[in-house]
Order: C-alpha cells, then sequence, then structure tokens
C-alpha cells in the first residue's frame, strides 16, 4: 500500500472506532435510563390489585421523564452521528471535548431520576432546575464539539461549507433554549418540563437527514 | 471513488451504524433482563440451607419472566434483521420509528420485574395485563417501523416482493394475539402467560432464516 | 458483483452481526458481575476507618466470587469465539442454540451473587451447589452450540477436520468436571469453588490460540 | 486469496474483535460509574426544596469521584487503543493479560464508590488509600499488558521502536505516582485525591496523538 492511503485507512479506523466507542456510551446511556423505572411496592392489606393499578399510574412522573430523557439523548446522538460524518481523523482535542460530552451523557440518567422522584412535590422546581441545567451544559458541551470537530486537523476537506454552517446555527439554539427553562423552573416545573418535552419534538420533526 | 459508488458506501455506513445502536441496546436490554433476578434474603434463624433452597425456588415467577422475556426480545432481534436486511438507506423517519421501538425494547425489563413480582399475588391479572399490553405496544412499534422501513426512500431496489409481503404478514399477528392475551389476563393471568410463552415457542420454531 | 460473491459477502455479514451482538451480551454480562462488589455499610460509632476495613476485607468472598466468574466468562467468550471461526453462516438453529447459550451468561452474575452473600454462613452448600450446578448447564450448552455449528449447513466447507475433532474433544470435559463440582458442594462448599477455580485456571493455561 | 492474504485478514480480523469486546467494557464500566450518583432521600419535613438543594450539594464527594474515575478511564481506554495499534496478531497471553486489565476496569466503579460515601467521614484515608492502591495495580497492569503486546509474536512488525520507546517510557510513570498517592492517603486523603486528579489533567493535556 502507497504511504498515503495506507494512512488515510488508518485515520477512518481510528474515527470508526471513537465513534463505535460513542455509540456503546449512547446506547448504555439510554438503556439505563430504563433501570429508573422501579416496580412499585407497598404494604400488603386492601385491595392488592388495586393499589397495583394506582402504585403503577401514580409513578407517571417517571415514565414521563424516562420518554423525555431517551428521545433527547436518541437526538443527541443523530447530532454527534452528523457532526462525526464531516470527520476525517481523530486527534487529543477531539477526543477529549467528545470524551466530555460522553461524561455527561451518561450522567442523563441522574437527573432524570430526580426529576422522576420530586416532579410532584414541593421540590419539582429544583429538580426541573437541575434537569433543565443539565441540557444546558450538554448543549455547551456539543459546541465546544462543534468548535473541536471543524478544525482544519480533523475536518474532512470535502465537507461542504453549507453542511458546516447549517451545523453551527442550529446548535446555537440549544443552550438559550434550554436556559429559559432553567430559569422557568422555579416559578414553574411544568414550564420547565414542557419546553424540555417541545424541544425534542421540534427537534425530531425538524431532522431532515441522519 | 465516482460519485455513485462513494454515496452508495456513506449509505451502507449510515445502515450499519444504525444497526450496531441497535444491535447494543437490544444486547444490554437483554442482559439488565438478568438483573431482576435477586439473590434470596430472609432473617438468620431455623435451617438456613434449608430456607436459601425455598428463597430460591419461591422465586420461580422470577425465572419463568426472565426466560420469556429473554427469548422474546432474542426473537424480536431476529425480526429486526430481517427488516433491516432489506433496508438501503437511513432517513429521519426510520430512525425515529425505529427509535420507538428501541425504547419499548429498553423499557421490557420493567413489565418482566412486575410479573415476577406479583404473580403469585391478588395482582397477578394486573401485572400480566401490563406486561402482555406492553407486547400489543410492541407489536404496532414493529407494524410502524416495517411502514417505515418499506418506503421508496429506503428500500433496498433489489428487496424480492415476496419476502416483503411474507414479513408484512406475519408481522399482523403479533398485535391481535398479544391483545388476546391482555383481554385474558384480569380473568387469568396465567392463560395471558401461556399465550405469551406459546407464541415465542412459535416464533422460535418457524424461523426459517434469520 | 456476481450472484454467489454478493451471496458470500451478505453471509459474512450475518454472522459478523450476530458474533457481535454475542460479544456484546458477553462483555456487559462480565461488566454487570461487578456491579455484586458492594460498598460496605455500617452504624455510624467506633473507629470508622478500622470498621471500613474490616468490612471491605470480609467481602472476600465477593472478590473470589467476581473474579472467578469474570475469568470463567472471558474463557467462554474466547472459546464461543473458537466456535464461530470456523461458521460461514447462521440459520435458526444456530441462532437459537447461541441465544440459548447467552440467556445462560447473562445469568452468571445471579449464583455468584448467591455465592458472595452466602460462602461463609451454612447455606454454603446450597450456594455453591447452584453455582456449580449452572456451570455443568452452560457447558451442556456449549456442546449443543457444537453441534449446531458443526452442521454442514453452517460450517466453514474449509475448517479442518483436525480443529473439528479437537473442539468437540475439549468440550466434553466441562460438564462431567463441573458434576464433580456440584456433587461435592454440598459435603464440601469449598472443594467445590476449588474445581471451579482450578477449572479455568486449567483452560487459561491451555488455550493455545483464541 | 492466496494463503498469506488470507492468514492477515484473518488475524486482522481478530485483533478487531478483541479490540471492540475491550471497547465495549470500557464503554460498560464508564456509563455504570454513573449509576453511583444516588437521587438523595430524606424523611418529609422541612422546606423540601432546600433539603434537596443541600442534599444534592452534600453529594458532591460523589460528583468529584465520578468526573476522576471517568477521566481516568477514558485515558486508559486512549492507551489501550495506542498499545492495540501496534499490534497484529492475538494468542493467548495477549488475550489473558488484556483480559486481567479488563477485570480491573471493570471493578473501577466500586472504589469509587468508597470514595464517595467516604471521602467525608474518618474513614476517608481508608478510603482513598483503595482508591489509589486499586490504579497502582491498574498500572501494574498496564505495564504486563505492553510486555505481552511488544513481543515479536503479535507485534506488528512495521511498528517504529520510537513509538515503542516512547510507551514502554511513559508506562513506567503511573505505578510509582499512584503509589506515592497510596501512601500519602492514610495521612492526607486530599493529596492522594489531588495526586489522581492532577494525573489525568496531565495525561490529558499531554497526549498527542490517539
Amino acid at each position: 500500500m502507497p504511504q498515503d492511503t495506507q494512512a488515510a485507512a488508518i485515520r477512518e479506523k481510528e474515527t470508526g472506532r471513537l465513534e463505535a466507542f460513542s455509540d456503546g456510551v449512547f446506547a448504555i446511556a439510554m438503556t439505563l435510563l430504563a433501570l429508573e423505572l422501579k416496580v412499585p411496592h407497598f404494604d400488603a392489606g386492601g385491595n392488592m390489585a388495586d393499589r397495583l393499578i394506582s402504585g403503577l399510574t401514580n409513578q407517571w412522573p417517571s415514565y414521563f421523564a424516562f420518554v423525555t430523557s431517551f428521545f433527547t439523548v436518541l437526538i443527541m446522538w443523530v447530532h454527534h452521528h452528523a457532526i462525526f460524518r464531516l470527520v476525517k481523523g481523530v486527534d487529543a482535542t477531539l477526543l477529549f471535548t467528545n470524551g466530555f460530552l460522553l461524561m455527561l451523557v451518561t450522567v442523563v440518567p441522574f437527573p432524570t431520576a430526580v426529576v422522576a422522584e420530586y416532579l410532584r412535590t414541593p421540590a419539582a422546581g429544583v429538580a426541573c432546575t437541575l434537569y433543565s441545567g443539565f441540557f444546558v451544559l450538554i448543549g455547551i458541551a456539543f459546541i465546544v464539539l462543534l468548535r473541536a470537530a471543524f478544525r482544519p486537523a480533523v475536518l474532512d476537506p470535502d465537507a461542504s461549507t453549507a453542511t458546516i454552517a447549517r451545523l453551527r446555527k442550529s446548535y446555537r439554539l440549544g443552550p438559550p433554549l434550554y436556559l429559559a427553562a432553567t430559569v422557568a423552573a422555579p416559578f414553574s416545573p411544568w414550564l420547565a418540563m414542557g419546553i424540555c418535552t417541545a424541544l425534542w419534538i421540534v427537534w425530531a420533526a425538524t431532522t431532515r437527514e441522519c
């Protein structure tokens, strides 16, 4: 193999391994979200069937938080995918900005569980502030990743400037919208969760390619 | 590389990444099912060996629910595989219908744990209604995925119409059969679980290719 | 692409996907084993540092059971690998015998946790019978998989008969040796665990290729 | 295919499968770290919002231990990657030294959880000794893996001797530095954790290629 082709093959393999690793982290984080769905327990006595029904239905904040987080992480995976399609090499900067994002992804089940537990209590405002604020952080991590990915050192030279500009623009929306939810959360936890829900639905509806 | 071949290669890679991601979610969900098998605990006193034996054997609903769910998800993985073999590209519709199915797959350990916990209690009817009803939902998600996969935009143009027709037909059976189990569950939880068990055995026995 | 080459490529891809899926299940099951290592808890009071030290050292049955199970599953992964290297296609029989083995692999953390919990109690005999007996079952599942893999329908026609004969022979040893451990367990739990430990060490030491 | 090329292809595939398997274990271990972040619980009464805030902030040792372990394992993954890029084949020795390292990787959430639980108690010294000491063990496992990987039997004959020498040298630093942290831990748990934190930051900052 001539030197150049070999180098290209190795670099492609490197990107592939980082993508596969990232996909693994996304897949595991999404699956672990479901571990927060707990079997309802209650003391014996009374009509047990009725109590199981109310135990299951009373857990709706868990179901709601689970669905919201699952689709939000799924959309993050699609976005991650869209970025790495334009990347042709991996260097230390890209590796660690990606690692920082993956760290936040693995943590998503934690604020999700806090919302599930406290959404119907007087602490709902705190829980939803944590939840929305965490996605502000993820939005920022995505912008940092975008900057790292679009440096000449790793960017595919054939990547269309239109695609790059479009991605850059679309990512600027995340942090301020999640910040609005974070600011609203202490006053209206439901408005905050509504914004988080609306965001993944809008993103899902407007995803063109993947 | 000529433009056409390159486009084909990229698209194939895209499908591959979505398949690998889906496989990861299936594999993790199947492995997490086993987390519901808990070490029996009891207060000290009496013959401890005898108590461990009865603790282990009394957990048979857990073992039964685990085996049923494991093979049902395994068969879902085979079906998922059969669909994606006919797909040559990924678009947003396919991505999100697939994502919806994956979300349900990650949740399977939850109704499984509810059945394991309540199968021998007066709440068995509720637990088995939840379990069977959940597979009605998964059956519907599969039909939606089938529709999304067999659109001209993503379908392999070389896919045989006979195979497509066969798949379409076979998927129509799932929801009504699981619905029958769901309707039967409140009256006879065991009939419901029997139908769910019979279904995966019949599907396993009739799988020709994979 | 000529029809034959294309068919070969598709079949190879199929084997690859089944192998990748199986690897995922092995990797997750091995990682979940470590979840059984629990942080020691104790009531406040006394010298807390001393109590944490004794809490950590008193957990040695957990560490021992973890190491034994980890390497046993690692060796199972190597064996699984050795079998699938000789396989060129996948059919329903191979898929479900492999699925049955994977199901048992995902369950390994359960008997491991039972041994960790009860090894130093009067119920050690029961725990070790369960543990050894479970590996008898896995040994049988491997023999069934071997039979499924070495049918002409899926076997690589170029597979050397010497390799096949060697694999067949080596797999016959597992079930009787684990059965000996199972029979010994009620009388001497330690002899049973010693056999299980000796087995993975001998297998690791005698693995030539992988 | 000529015999030689075929052998090379098979061997490369083998390395790929071992790498993918190792990546899976790394990804799962890193994701499971986040399971140690628990939802704070407290008795009802008082201002619930305030109590959730203090419950969340009081858990900072968990967050700190999580971040330190996450990035340390991420860097281990990069190092693992750097070693396997120079490897062209797999034999039993490499397989089991790699397996030993993977076993330690899966255990990382355990000392992490011990530090998270006891960092602010009188048992902090014990917890941090365990934590730092565990990374001494991992550092040694890496040196053993390096020796196994750089034997002529599996080393890529084209691997540059300069790269090999550089890797060998850089790995010698890990065990003594973690040993220093381990020795310091009983006297100053914070110094120990500071060394562990400084180490991953320095490694991240000095990673050139990946």
